[in-house]
Parts: C-alpha cells; structure tokens; sequence
C-alpha cells in the first residue's frame, strides 16, 4: 500500500527534535496556535477559524490542547499522540478563551515559565477575532517568539515527507493530463478546470482507496488555470476569467495533489492551436532559464544561485523587464514555504529540500510564459519530481 | 443587469468614512496590511503569501500601494482608486521589502507620523515570512493598532452588499439543489459535490455572463459536505471521507457562491432513504431551535439572546450535551466575521447586520443535525437570503 501519511513514529520524532531545541533555549515548553504547525507537530489538522485553539508540547511530559468543543472529537479522531484535551463551547463566549488559555497553562504548571511559541498574543486572530494578548493573562510568564524552530525543521524534508511529495505529483500529473485533454477553444477555462478536477479527484479515491482521505475540502487533486488565458497569462496569480478559450491563447496551468498534507506543483504553458514564432521564441528562452536554474539547484549552492542562473538566461534573451517574480519557492504543507529561490537568499541548498523552478517571463498585453516544477535536493544535485512533458510540442492544443 | 460588484462611488464613500475616523482619532494615515481589508477598501484582490503588501489611504490625497511587482498589473486591471503603485520585485530580494516599506511611507512625507494600522509589524506574515516590525524601521513614527475602524465599517452592510449577498444566495441555492438531485448510496461525496459544482458554476458563468468573474479561484459557486456523511455528520467540519454515502445515511451539507467577493451560506441535513424515528426527533429539535433563533433575531435585541432562544430549545429536549458551537456568525466578504450570535456577546442587532443561523446537535457515533441559512437583520425583524427548503419531507433522499 502506498504510503499516505506521515507515521505515528515520525510524529514522535519530531516532537523529540523540538524538545531537543527546547532544551538549548532553556525553555520549558512551547505554544503552538497556527493550525499547518499544530498538525505538522501532531498529525491533528482543523479548519482554522476565529476560535482560538493551541498545542502545548511540555519539555516532557504529554502534549496537552486546548480549543473549541467543536475540534475535541476530530482530534481523537486523527491523533493518538494529544493525551489531554481541554476545550471551551466557542468563541467569544461567556469567559473569553484567552482568560481559559491562561487557566489551562497555569493548571499545568506553567505561570511563571519560560514558553515558546509561534505566536506571543495567543491566538491565530483571523475572521475578526479579537482579545487581549496572552502575555498579559500570564504576567509572571515569559513568551517568548520562537518559530524559527519549527521553520527550521521544515525546511528539509524526511524521507516519508519526499514519499508524500513523490505520491502528490502522480495525482497532479493525472490532473494536468485530463486538463490538457478537455481543453479546447470555445470551452471556459473554469469548465475545463473543473471537468478535469472531478474526473481525477474520482479516479485517484477509488485507486488509492478508502483509507486516502485528502486533508482539507475535498478537492483531493485539482487542476487550472487560475485565470491565466491568453493576453491574461502575463499576470501570474490573475485569478479572475473573462472569456472562453480561443484559438491562438497562451495557457498557463496549475496542478496538485494533497497526500497526507503535502503538495507538489506542477504549472505548463500550453498553446492552443499551432504556435507562432514569437510564440515559441518566448517560449524557447523560459524554458531555456527553467533549465539552467535546475543545473544549478544542487547542495552547496545557494538559493540566490538558482535564481540568478535562471534570470541570467532571460537577460541574455534582452527579457529582463519581463521578469515578475523569482525563480521558485519551498513546497511541503503549504504551496509556498521556505526556501526562497531570490537572488538576495543566501540560505545554502541542502539535501532534502524541496522547491518549485519556475521562471517566468510576461509581456504584458501579450502572454506569459512560465512552466513550474517540484524538485527535491539530493546529495549529488536534484530530483525532478513532476514529470509532465515540456516541450511545446507536447503542450500544442 | 444584476449587480455583481461594488461601485467605484461605494469604495469612494468607505474611504471617506475611514477618513473621518481618522481625523476623531488624530490619525495622519491608515496602514492596511490585511488582504481581505486591502479588497473592503479598494476593489484590489490579490493571492495573500510571504510577499508583503500594503496599501495606505492618507488623511486626503491620493491613495498609495505597496508591494510584489507580481501584482502592479493585476491592481491596475481592477482598481482605478489608487493612483500610486510602488513594487519591489520579490521576497526576500536583495534589499528586505519592510526597508521599502519604511522607505515609501518616509518618501510620502510619514517618518514622524501617528499612522493606524491593522498590523503594526508591517506584514502579514504568512507562508515562512519573516523580518523585523516595521515600527523598527520607522523609530520615530508611531504606528497604533487600529483595525476596529475597518471591522465597525465592515459590522453593517450597505445596500450594493445586501444585492451581492442576495444573488450570492440564489447560486448557492442552485448548486445545493444539484447536490441534492445528484446525491444516491453508493456514491462518493466528493465526486457528487464535485459534480453539482461543476455543472452549477457553469450555468452561473453562462446566467451572469463574461462579466461576472469569481473573485477568487475558478469556483463561481459550490456545494458539498465537508466529510459531514453518515456518523461523521457529527463531526461539524469534519473534512475527510472515508467511504461512499450509504441508505439510512444522515448528510450535513453545505452551499455558496462568491458575488463580487460576498458570501451566503445554505447547509441542510439530509437523509438517504425514510427517516427513522429517532432521525425525525433530533431534526425537528434541531428545527425548532432554529425556528426560535430566527424569532429571536431582529434589532434592539443582543447577539446572545438569539444564541439562547436556540439553546432553550435544545436544553429543553434534553439535548443540552449535544451542543458543539453557538448558533451563528456574521457573513460578507469572509465566510465568518463579526457579529457572532453567541452566548456570551452583548453587541445589540443593528438593520444592515448579514449572520448565519445554525443551531446544530450532534450525537457523536450516531449523527449530525443542523441546518444554516443566511440572514438579514431589518429595521422591523429580519430577511430570510436562503430559501432552499428546510422541511425533513424535501431533504429525504
């Protein structure tokens, strides 16, 4: 059976790791209110609300949570690793949770401690939350911000880690694949988009079984264009759809998979219709720089490397106020992570870490051009983890 | 033709208002980090991640944004109210974006200035950011917590809100009416989700025509069950599936459609095949709860007492313990938001107020019951948005 989750050993292990840390700080525990963190650290994943909710990790001991009743039964549900559960009815209610989060830490010994946290007001404060920070409930405590150590643990993936990541590019390339296929002229990108989505989301449950369940929604894999249709592709993240597909447009793509969490990404230009020669001269230098940034994504060189080696082609081509963004980011549990691929990252490449290449050039009014690929860092150089062909012939509609 | 977005006059109006909240409190200028804030004031939307973004609405004069250049051709496409964009190219890039931040809002004339803000550390923070605040880089300004502003603007809707919330509700309403039709034992609720979203978002599309653009993503309305099939209907946001639905099922859906970046929310409980009797009993309790809560909803009269009108009902069927959340929360630009209809929240109802009423009960290992639908607080009593059917003789499958 492929694996679709990270194991409860792993969980322990990461809650060692950080301990560990804790210990070098001389700090008795750590807070955690962010919800990707809480289910990074615990394999407990909610929807995060206005309600405040949070994670304690003892320097030992058992992990304690407290949070919304709404929340107790799914963790029990998910997670064998929280022993105590400590919950109030919901937000703001009759005592604010805040005043109930000083109470919980206090019962547990820890009112004039030393805490980490990601977060020194106590709560995740989206939706209109509002409340006094926790610091001043827990006067004789000190709260101190220390996410760095969770970020720091992120940032280079485990072996199951690269296994979900491994497993999320199939379903995405499966995705792309029927997305490529229902793509035609006259048909809404949104159409497409969603045709391709159902038929892969239906495909990869029943071959993956009941025991795959994705973690949020139920978009298990999905596939798009996220508004990036003709002249509209030059705006990376344009979101927005205002006609069908015709003949001549330049498509820019998106797709993914969740397993266990983790994504991957997988993003291709594609031509409707046979491509011109300006077509294919843009198209020729992006991939030409999606090339040399991956030449040079390899352990020892710098995320600044990668950037530069991609924006040294684009350059060279007389494209440089074409570019819009940097060259790729981290990816694991969330779409963008660190490490950055920007020309101003120092951060050494390390095996492990795993980052989209995605150079792109945009002309605005006209189109834009960008392929984008998962790649893991491994000891000798990388991994291509997305394996959708990309070449224009390939992606001619 | 319908309205599908906010007037330019409207955002021209909401800014005034800022302004003159501004002048009470001394304030030069207002800082909005937020993006969700960034779109209440301006019409500019933009996918939030580690690349921070501002926009600053001065005591008069023209308004100013700051951020990714990634962005620049988006905001120009959508906004005509702000007349001066600065862009950096990327985070982290060569020169940290908060320095460009401090160094804007200095070159705006605002070194020594008392500036409102939602966020005083400058950016939002997400996806692995970091950088110092940005009131370090800007020592002899004062930045002051001030999002109150936006959030009180934000507690009554206008009549453009009202229409938008209006027709949100009759695509949410059509998408839930798929669901409905498309739902059998044996099928995944996934893929029967997937497949009322698909077809729904097309005929919306096709209904409202080219210039209806979904503000967000390619789903123009949705509808699904968010895991809440079968026991697990006792889970509210449950999220994950694990086997198709089956006969004797007890299903807890849920419907919207984005308007011009407003929300409605539709949820019905549903069941696969005749009821039992111990079904019928939890459902009529559950409607006579929000029966009651809707009576209770109307101007003059606290959050709280309609929180308390649903739960005596509860209490009284003895189902006190099978309470897992409050009756409702507000509902606009974000799925929740102020006001919350909660025991424990005194703020009295005003005419223009948009909340969701949705008493649940939930035995867990058993089922879930509840239903939300979508209201207006009138200067009278209120409007009923939601009109899907909410009797056990339409929602039996």
């Amino acid at each position: 059976m492929p694996r679709l989750s990270i194991s409860v050993n792993e969980y322990r292990n990461r809650v060692e790791r950080l301990r560990e840390e804790l210990k070098k700080r001389e700090l008795d525990a750590f807070l955690i209110t962010n919800g990707v963190s809480i289910f990074y650290m615990s394999g407990f994943y909610h929807m995060v609300t206005e309600r405040p909710a949070a994670l304690l990790i003892p320097g030992d001991g058992d992990l304690s949570f407290m949070g919304p009743l709404l929340e107790a039964d799914h963790l029990k549900h998910q997670t064998q690793l929280v022993k105590h559960i400590h919950t109030y009815l919901d937000y703001p209610g009759t005592t604010h949770p805040i005043d109930l989060f000083a109470k919980w830490l206090s019962d547990l010994g820890y009112a004039k401690s030393k805490i980490g946290t990601d977060n020194t007001s106590g709560a995740s404060a989206t939706m209109g939350y509002t409340g006094p920070p926790l610091t001043e409930k827990l006067p004789e405590a000190k709260l101190v911000k220390a996410d760095d150590i969770l970020w720091e643990m992120r940032l280079t993936k485990s072996p199951e880690e690269l296994d979900l990541i491994r497993e999320s590019a199939k379903w995405g390339n499966l995705a792309h694949q029927l997305l490529q296929e229902y793509t035609s002229p006259g048909r809404w990108d949104a159409d497409v988009a969603l045709e391709a989505t159902m038929e892969a989301t239906a495909i990869m449950k029943k071959t993956l079984g009941p025991q795959y369940t994705p973690t949020a929604g139920t978009r298990c894999c999905s596939a798009g264009f996220r508004g990036q249709v003709g002249s509209k592709s030059a705006m990376p993240h344009s979101i927005a759809i205002e006609r069908p597909i015709k003949q001549g447009d330049v498509l820019v793509t998106g797709a993914g998979a969740d397993v266990g969490g983790y994504n991957s990404e997988l993003e291709r230009t594609m031509i409707v219709g046979p491509p011109t020669d300006r077509q294919k001269q843009y198209f020729e230098v992006m991939m030409e720089a999606q090339d040399a940034a991956i030449s040079a994504l390899k352990p020892g060189a710098s995320c600044a490397d990668v950037d530069i080696a991609a924006n040294k082609i684009i350059h060279k081509a007389g494209h440089k106020e074409l570019v819009r963004h940097h060259t790729g980011h981290g990816i694991g549990l969330q779409g963008h992570e660190p490490p950055w691929l920007d020309q101003g990252n120092p951060v050494l490449l390390k095996p492990g870490m795993v980052v989209s290449i995605e150079p792109g050039i945009y002309r605005l009014g006209y189109a834009g051009f960008r392929h984008s690929d998962t790649l893991i860092v491994t000891a000798d150089g990388n991994e291509l983890v997305t394996y959708y062909p990309r070449d224009l012939e390939s992606l001619t509609i």
